[in-house]
């Protein structure tokens, strides 16, 4: 089975790992919109992808052998103390030295790959770093007056209502999606969106056009996996079916099939089942929610669920 | 043939290049005294060896295949721009994650190593940094007062003249040899000293106790390979023969088997042939210079002349 999540941050490494169980033939197409932290150091000293949610899929991906291990420690490890390079992870560093070096993403994280083991492939959702824009509303006195938020961070962590986020091209210009990330979403039995940053790790692959018209057009099964729990900032009080709500804002023709959430972290499943069903998908419930790290899917868990998903269990189906 | 060669910077790669054309196991022994540039930056940073010298070890033996092309081009690439990265080679920044992850150097080296093919081993001199001071005269209008200049950077490029260097302990403390370093001296059946920066790259290997007695010690053929030039600095004016003569007073116990040097490069052969003599050493003249890039000493003919040394062809010898 050829699978293929799409996301960014730790999400999508819950959705790597719990794939990986399931199928060796994982492609990762990862946000390339980080303008934070080491990534967003980098991506503004060197003009270059930011690296870090790219590091974390390869991380989630790496054989779990001695090799993949070393590597995949190596990359995940940041630099401490106060000096220049601290907070960097490593693996971002490489990463940015293969793109010096060699120019195309693409051919950078398949050698990163081999370096780490991985089974499967990390793409990058476009070949140049991303540039996004909220529309927000509840920063002015005037509660309907809408703001232009301008970056991740801005819009992952504002205060306001983002009602919706597109690309910003006044920087950076047109954006092309990866051609490889656009062939893996047509040539796909089962491709994944969420969990995540709704607006900033999820949302954005729905706004490069060929991405979004592969999303919509391909054969493969679409599941969407719900956060655990709303995000501070820019899903803040957000709902479950909210979250199906702004997605299908952002892709109106996008058909889902099936919509897995946390048994726990859904108050009202008669509503989530409605927002579900009308965008054609069934909801399955279960405890997918990692015991000992709030916030984070159980990797096993949120496996067992995609398998049942995957046979149409139907017992399983609330 | 168990060959070690000793030193760092461009004259190491020099040798191991040239070694490697002879032998399959070599060791490079490598000093870490440096306190300059990203190394310098690193060390001060992380408070760890400097990485540079080794990279460059690292490189020089890397495979000649399309893997180790890819990462020893990537560990050699130097981040351009202006921000903080600016001028740090990519391997210093993997070494010096590896060693924040692994601790032990031998073990990161290894690792190293491996990922970049190289057929041999590079190991650092001491498992520590090492801080160098030196006895320096004509800094003064009293041409024989004696003033010590601590640090790897500021002895190279002093306008005095080096009479003397030492550890300087007086910062890490005590430094011990590596280890398996002593032990490839030991057990070489030849070793190699020079080119490179006379006090600062060769004799630091002398001032470490067990390095030296393991040089003194060894029943390893002895070479001496001699600059293409003085260095500006550190043995600016020094004559080839001067270069011996700081040598053995650093080494007085220190046999030598043969002194390798450029014709071009010797002003008076006869005195040459003179204070090797007096260390045991036959001295052989060739033309070893790389004949594009001034300064740097040709591979394949420093291979040639090191085989004839090895072979004893004494009409070779001059």
């Amino acid at each position: 089975m050829r699978a293929v999540a799409l996301g960014g941050g730790h999400g999508l490494q819950a959705t790597l790992a719990a794939l990986r169980r399931i199928t060796p033939d994982v492609t990762a197409v990862v946000t390339v919109a980080d303008d934070g932290g080491s990534s967003g150091r980098l991506r503004q000293e060197l003009g270059m992808l930011p690296p870090g949610d790219l590091r974390k899929a390869l991380a989630a991906l790496a054989a779990e052998d001695a090799d993949g291990e070393l590597w995949s420690g190596l990359f995940q490890h940041r630099f401490g103390g106060n000096g220049a390079l601290a907070g960097h992870a490593v693996g971002n560093l490489v990463l940015a030295g293969l793109l010096d070096v060699l120019g195309d993403p693409v051919q950078v994280l398949d050698h990163a790959c081999r370096l780490l083991g991985v089974r499967g492939r990390v793409l990058p959702m476009s070949t140049g770093p991303l540039d996004m824009a909220a529309d927000v509303v509840g920063l002015d006195s005037d509660p309907d007056a809408v703001r232009t938020i301008r970056g991740q961070v801005a819009i992952a962590s504002t205060p306001g209502r983002v009602k919706q986020v597109r690309l910003d091209t006044s920087g950076s210009g047109e954006v092309q999606a990866c051609p490889p990330a656009v062939q893996a979403v047509q040539e796909a039995d089962l491709v994944l969106l969420g969990p995540g940053s709704w607006f900033t790790s999820v949302l954005p692959h729905l706004l490069l056009p060929e991405l979004h018209e592969a999303l919509v057009s391909t054969p493969a099964q679409r599941f969407v996996v719900l956060n655990l729990v709303p995000q501070p900032g820019e899903t803040a009080g957000f709902s479950p079916e909210q979250h199906l709500d702004v997605l299908s804002q952002h892709a109106p023709r996008l058909g889902v099939d099936a919509v897995l959430a946390d048994t726990a972290s859904v108050p009202t499943p008669d509503r989530l089942r409605t927002a579900a069903a009308s965008l054609g998908a069934q909801t399955l419930l279960d405890k997918i929610a990692a015991p000992a790290v709030p916030g984070r899917h159980d990797p096993t868990a949120l496996a067992a669920s995609l398998r049942a998903a995957l046979e149409r269990r139907t017992d399983r189906w609330r």
